[in-house]
């Protein structure tokens, strides 16, 4: 294997990591999520794609380093779904509510919303990432018919919920301790999980 | 009353509803929707209030012209609450929708919306007009306790449909017809307005 590595830069070489998070996001911006391949990233930078898993493991770690998110969705979403889809509304909220709550990553994922905003190569790439790695995993937890159609609901919920308690900060909405919110918001994405439609 | 008018711009100068319109964009931007009044607009556009009221009668008239919205807000959502807050939920689905998927309508309003991104004093004032003249009268529809927190999550869900549809286009909601929404959506908001919270 590592005599087909290119005669390029290598885990020890200074910046490398940074060369990379900067060619995937030029890639992420032009060709989108869905469409962005590590090896492709990694031909870009001039380094072997397993430097790549190396530094950033997965495609979504690459994008969430990229995008600088203060953590990898992927990871968040996953446990939640794993338990199946009872209860699964509340769990969301709840973990939605303990990120956004969380100063710093407010800060940061505001950032990203802005920054997305300008850029609409960067709102294309992470609205494909959302789609594939939160709303694509509720999906996929979801056994009632019309899979897709209860994700998408959820994600509108849960966008209208982040952009009017975090972005326009209705009151009393955007004051109220979240183990308040919780209950107000649980089952309306329960309802869309597994309720009849 | 008319000996006291200023010596100013009269109902047929030429541009003199821009003039208004001008001013009022300038102020809305500066002071915001709620404090700023249909006098100090005249008096900055060197017109009597008279004459702003003459041209659109109340202040959202004048705040949706000066944002060139399609249709006065109040308009729409007046005659909906107006009804009572029984069905309340399906009424304003199928009236967001309807407006919405007008194509003419969608455009102005993401023109709107985009602008908002790009002026933070304009999105400011949109916020608290959206507050007032829409979230309000939903809130001053409300019966049970909690009115301004219920008018919120009615807010969240509303913002949240408006993103996956017309902005995100996720699907399959941005496709699904309008009538196919309605029941999907209208028993959340009629669980936020009467529902045991």
């Amino acid at each position: 294997m590592s005599s087909e590595r290119p005669r390029g830069r290598r885990p020890g070489d200074s910046g490398t990591r940074d060369t990379i998070l900067a060619a995937a996001r030029e890639r992420f911006a032009a060709h989108g999520y869905d469409r962005t391949r590590i090896r492709d990233v990694a031909a870009d930078a001039n380094v072997d794609p397993a430097l790549v898993h190396y530094f950033f493991k997965t495609k979504d770690g690459l994008f969430a380093a990229a995008m600088e998110l203060p953590f990898r969705p992927a990871e968040v979403i996953g446990p939640l779904v794993a338990e199946g889809v009872e209860g699964l509304g509340e769990r969301v909220v709840r973990r939605l509510l303990g990120v956004w709550d969380d100063p710093v990553n407010r800060a940061a994922l505001l950032a990203i919303v802005q920054g997305a905003r300008a850029h609409p190569g960067a709102a294309s790439a992470l609205r494909e990432f959302v789609t594939r790695e939160i709303v694509g995993r509720i999906a996929g937890a979801v056994t009632a018919d019309r899979p897709d159609l209860r994700a998408n609901l959820c994600a509108s919920q849960i966008m209208g919920l982040i952009a009017a308690r975090y972005i326009a900060g209705v009151e009393p909405l955007a004051s109220l301790p979240a183990e308040e919110v919780v209950p107000l918001v649980a089952p309306t994405l329960q309802r869309y999980l597994d309720g009849e439609l």
